[in-house]
């Protein structure tokens, strides 16, 4: 299934550099709205619903408001269970909703469905890291109003969330009443057949502890608890009015929905404003009884900020931040905004208290069920290394802190050492379909390659010694078990069993892809063993004793790694998915209509795994990630293989084409797999934005601009460039952070410019010719 | 795992050759007896359960009453599922409980943990189809009575089922009061974490529609109907009392329970019985409207005959059944004890309309849910086609009935033709777990192969002509469509992504088992083919009309047998089992403690899947159905290698494994694995009995006995025999039915003596010997 090229389809949103908005409101596509206008710090997750509520088609809309991690567990039943499955499905919670304000003028309720609308416009905006809305509205009895609501989860205040909400009277003086709300009562979607959504059972997540309203703050509180995992969630809203006449007119409690009112008079060209200063504490983070204090000291804080300084403080923030991460394309705006739409969404979405993760779908929707995947090694990770590598450290300390489960799920699966979890949010394995779950051990050496270009391009091995060989040896120890020396292949390594990346593909032999990044990581662990000998001895020791590390158990895994069986077909001269894929049926793509796609939708399990089909870039993602081990030859005889099999089912495939592609010289099936990677969400590619956006695609477009087109590989400590132009662009330039220096690079039409930013002189390589950098000295090269 | 010797572990019940019976009663054996005491018709099921109900522990039983094939169904919610999959879990009901009697003397309620037990005893009698108990209590006031209790649900009355209860007054004169109910309010067992048991849900069976009292023939009748099927079910009961003096004392009602009193005044020494006739009828089967008049038909006929005529009637047809289906071993109660109890089990647990089958558990219990299976056509139907043809033709029926879902199913798993499903009972698939369910597409051979062997030893041409060769033909097109010419494979027809019949090892390429009952299966169907146009044209044509037969796909299917792929390993000079099996690790038994069998609930399956272990009986299975293409040799170095490997976890293996081990001469084992299957039930073996009786083993009992000790096999349409007689025996002997011909043959110590009982002369062989039997001139044949 050769990807079509690639052309902007007819634009959802306007094509704006920094900004992502819209003119007009349209219930029919509000859900895919409230996703892509989510806002976000890595803990907070707040998709794009209105403060007034919806009022369009039932099950046209998600009110979502997530806390990164914070989770409870229902049972699982399985109609035919076996041993070992996980008998606990642990699910971000949709906490309560305290972004509610509702405005009364005369009797009539503001909304998009009622009276009429004489302007509204919506935008995100990527420097600020803010969500506008002005609405001028009048309402069926005539009364005029401009409405400007500012949104913002600062990016350095984890627990906080604030609304400005100002509201000018146009055409008449008078009163009105804002009612501000925190709704608690929040009852999971149901999921339906689409296996990507979550299983939703239809009770209220959240169980109501206690409520109340604090006068002299103007403070709504809401404590509940979670049903199973027994967390506290306290939420809490402070409001502050800024009226020349008004004043709060009580609250009330209606079950778990809290309101609090304000009674404002308006002179005519008037304005009001509401400032609402939302805060979430869970005792998932901190001593249930001190959540009360927390939050007030937030609360407190927060207004005594005031909007515009927590504003002027976000953007300080997103400056460092674009300072370090755009990716500037010239002569496209679309893909511009993409690139930084993307960017910025990863930010929002990323846990960094080493205790939480990115979920598939970030904090932007429920699906996944805000489960953590090999998605955040294989992916997102590489953003956040070469960008802000203290959140790559994060990210990686998380399977640190969750090494004993992944001990104890090994203990399960009849292994030694430690596997980790396909799908979890805490730790467990969260898969109920282990063919494409726990069967994809791979995991396991995805994270050990993680660790590796983590390491590389920090030259962190503090942490490597302290916490991530740990977790190496661990992992390590589970192939060594796993694997085997196979008579039947010549006294070969051989892992079975298992499941590659590519899930239109199960329990097979010999998965290239794992075989290959296993024995990567066997050599890892190996080199790391002797790395803490000779510079970490005591954590060397602190090993030998804790997880009883030998010296016989590393020559061990070099020994596997020297004799790992990886499969390749002499008569085709490429390497064999697995160890029976090439004698497969190949898949019918001209008898398989676009409406059947993606397969899974139509097809049975059995019926995709009996055929040569792919869902996503396996055998191919090896030939990017371990590029060193291939020619150019190799590569292109098998991506010429394995590239009309594939489906791109998976939203993580056509990132990793795109980069092979262009690494082969086929740039305009890079661009065009580029194209329909970078703009997924924002174009709605997969129809399925409105259930949350495809983190992985979004980091995998930066990787299709920086390993892709500029063609970045990380060797032997230092970095290669190889860049190509795709010829619809003028240039395109991004910044990289590599071991504590800040390196820009710039292509246009006729040269590559490196110029060292920040940092001591640095050697890179333009494809095969060695570059030395010294600091604000561009160095350019011509390009072909 | 080489079976252990078998040597008869410690009597739970007295060896007896027509009986089963208990001498005491303990409560905590009661769920098992419950399950070997039941008794059944084809149609009613009841469990072993007390008249005056159960008193002991919570949990250890299961009040069962089942009508075969009457179910309603559920939602499957899977917590990860995908396209394909059964939404809707089809189960048969426990159905009300009209067993129910109750005595009450002075105050006192007869129950066996109460008072004083002076006398108890149980007992099945296979001759007479009939199950008694008689016991002497005393109540905790000294009140002594005898009861005499039998139960008989006739085989020759489908919905008829009948309790004849006698109590006698022993040690004083008085009034007692006999209360007999029926209990609607059924609830589900759950089945917890064993996945072979059902699920279920907590929630009642049946929806409560009418209940009522006649008092002119003394019935109690109850109606209700399936929640979901919205099947209407009449359970009733007619009393008859017979007391010097006693009389109707009214009816209650409480929901869906429904009791009728009768007073009883005795002398002391005095007898009074009441006899209950209770009828099932569902509008299933018949007119929702006719079901009151078909009750009161069914009842009023047995009141008629009275309970003495019916008792006679049974061991009438129980007299012609062992007249046929006997097997007599001399020398061995505890087998021949065996031997009958399964084949008494077996006829009551037979649909014989031709609309029902035999579920894994018969009628006997809930364990797989009341679901049908392959093991119909691989194990029972032998037993049925050699003993009863009309009901293994009835059993084919089943799958002619049922050939429009099988043909849904193939197109849901976008193959042309039809697919039978794995586990059923309307003809749905009912599988949720497909790598062992869907995956075993073998069934459609196995029923091809069924159909063949029946046509074979019947010659009914007409059946096969008129309905066998359409479900033939359509599941020969599932193969035809789901292999492929495969150049991998030099060209050979290959069948991918099947599960054999091992579970242990699933979704393989090329599973040799299948390949090879598919290849018999494609020749079959071209012989059929040609068999109908030369002798039944008329068929032939409707067959080419309605389902676009034609020569070219009938040539088709040839080529396709003749160049079927067959695995095999030329340095072990055995055939794999699948493409991949050989080359995986063996497991490691002898690190595998005792405890830990069966492996499916100690270890994940992937754990499982990655080794060679087998679960049950695979290639040498093969090695059996398919005897005339594998030399002694192939046979021995096959079973050599697998046998080994092999677990035994499903009780549908030892069987097979003791009839190859008998003939390639291992009589050892083929004993021991006799002895594991004949009484697996008896002697608990598995400890689940109280789930239900392992039907297929029972069948398999007899296999090995007929088709292993006497090592009958068909061939070319005539019968041969290669007798063996395990040491520990004096001889043994059986008849089969054969092409109209009732053949017997036994087996001692000096010779083999064919005679034959009814039908004209038949030739057959012993060894190579070719025998020519005239009616009732027996044949003596020296035995080694």
């Amino acid at each position: 299934m050769t990807m079509k090229p690639y052309e902007h389809p007819p634009a959802l949103y306007p094509y704006e550099e920094w900004n992502l908005s819209e003119d007009a409101y349209e219930d029919e596509h509000n859900q895919r709205s409230e996703s892509v206008f989510a806002l976000g710090n890595g803990y907070i997750g707040m998709r794009g619903n209105f403060e007034e509520g919806y009022h369009g088609t039932l099950g046209t809309s998600v009110a979502g408001n997530y806390l990164n991690g914070f989770h409870d567990w229902e049972p699982v039943r399985y109609p035919e269970g076996a041993y070992g499955y996980p008998d606990r499905n642990y699910a971000m919670l949709n906490v309560a909703d305290a972004r509610i304000i509702e405005l009364d003028i005369a009797g009539q309720t503001f909304h998009l469905g009622h009276g009429t609308i004489h302007r509204y416009r919506r935008w995100l905006d990527m420097q600020g890291g803010m969500l506008h809305r002005e609405v001028d509205w009048e309402s069926p009895a005539g009364h005029r109003v401009r409405l400007r609501i500012r949104r913002m989860v600062p990016l350095r205040h984890k627990h906080l969330a604030v609304i400005d909400y100002e509201v000018t009277a146009l055409n008449f003086g008078g009163a009105l009443t804002l009612r501000s709300g925190i709704d608690g009562e929040i009852v999971k979607t149901a999921g339906g057949a689409d296996p990507r959504l979550g299983s939703g059972s239809g009770e209220p997540s959240l169980l109501p502890e206690d409520a109340g309203f604090t006068p002299q703050t103007g403070t709504l509180w809401l404590k509940q608890r979670t049903r199973r995992t027994g967390f506290a969630l306290l939420t809490a809203a402070r409001h502050e009015l800024r009226a020349s006449s008004g004043q709060p007119a009580g609250w009330e409690r209606n079950g778990q929905r809290l309101t609090a009112s304000f009674s404002v008079m308006l002179e005519q060209g008037e304005t009001a404003a509401l400032t609402k200063y939302i805060a979430y504490h869970t005792s998932q983070d901190e001593a249930e009884e001190s959540l009360p204090s927390r939050s007030s000291a937030v609360l407190e804080q927060a207004a005594c900020s005031g909007f515009a300084r927590l504003a002027a403080e976000q953007r300080v923030y997103l400056d460092l931040f674009w300072g370090r991460a755009d990716v500037e394309i010239f002569g496209d705006p679309a893909l511009q905004q993409g690139l930084r739409f993307n960017a910025f969404q990863l930010l929002q979405s990323t846990g960094k208290d080493g205790r939480t993760n990115i979920a598939a779908k970030g904090l932007t929707g429920e699906g996944y069920e805000g489960h953590y995947f090999w998605d955040t090694e294989m992916y997102m990770l590489p953003f956040f290394i070469y960008n802000k590598p203290e959140i790559a450290r994060a990210l990686l300390e998380f399977r640190y802190v969750t090494l004993g489960k992944a001990r104890e799920r090994a203990a399960v699966m009849s292994q030694q050492g430690a596997l980790y979890p396909w799908r979890t949010i805490g730790g467990e394995e969260n898969s109920a379909y282990f063919p494409a779950g726990t069967a994809q051990a791979h995991i396991n050496a995805d994270i050990a390659y993680a660790l590796k270009q983590y390491v590389q391009a920090t030259g962190d091995t503090g942490f490597l010694a302290a916490k991530g060989a740990e977790v190496l040896f661990e992992t390590t120890r589970f192939w060594a078990d796993l694997g085997y020396y196979n008579p039947a292949r010549g006294g070969a390594f051989c892992i079975d069993a298992v499941t590659g990346p590519d899930e239109y593909t199960a329990i097979v032999n010999n998965n290239a892809y794992t075989n290959l990044m296993v024995q990567n990581q066997l050599y890892y662990a190996v080199e790391t063993a002797e790395l803490l000998q000779q510079e970490y001895p005591g954590d060397y020791e602190r090993l030998q004793r804790e997880i009883a590390l030998g010296a016989e158990e590393i020559s061990a895994w070099r020994e596997a790694a020297e004799r790992m069986y990886i499969p390749f077909d002499e008569k085709l001269g490429i390497y064999a998915q697995d160890d029976t894929f090439l004698s497969k049926k190949k898949w019918d793509f001209a008898g398989t209509p676009a409406d059947k796609y993606p397969l899974l939708l139509h097809y049975h399990p059995l019926v995709i795994y009996r055929h040569q089909v792919l869902k996503q870039a396996d055998l191919v993602m090896a030939l990017f990630l371990l590029g060193e081990q291939f020619s150019i030859e190799d590569k292109k005889r098998n991506y010429a293989y394995y590239e009309p099999l594939t489906t791109h089912d998976s939203s993580l495939s056509p990132c990793i084409h795109s980069i092979v592609s262009a690494e082969i010289g086929d740039l305009r099936g890079a661009y065009a797999y580029f194209g329909h990677t970078v703009r997924m969400d924002l174009d709605d590619i997969n129809r399925n934005a409105k259930d949350g956006l495809h983190m992985a695609a979004m980091a995998g477009s930066w990787m299709s601009i920086v390993n892709g087109f500029a063609g970045m590989r990380q060797s032997g400590g230092k970095l290669r460039f190889a860049p190509a132009l795709p010829e619809e662009w003028a240039g395109y330039r991004f910044k990289v952070t590599f071991r504590g220096r800040l390196l820009e690079v710039e292509i246009n039409r006729s040269s590559a410019v490196y110029t060292l930013l920040e940092g001591e002189e640095l050697e890179l390589h333009h494809r095969d010719r060695l570059l030395r950098l010294e600091l604000a000295e561009p160095v350019t090269v011509a390009q072909p």
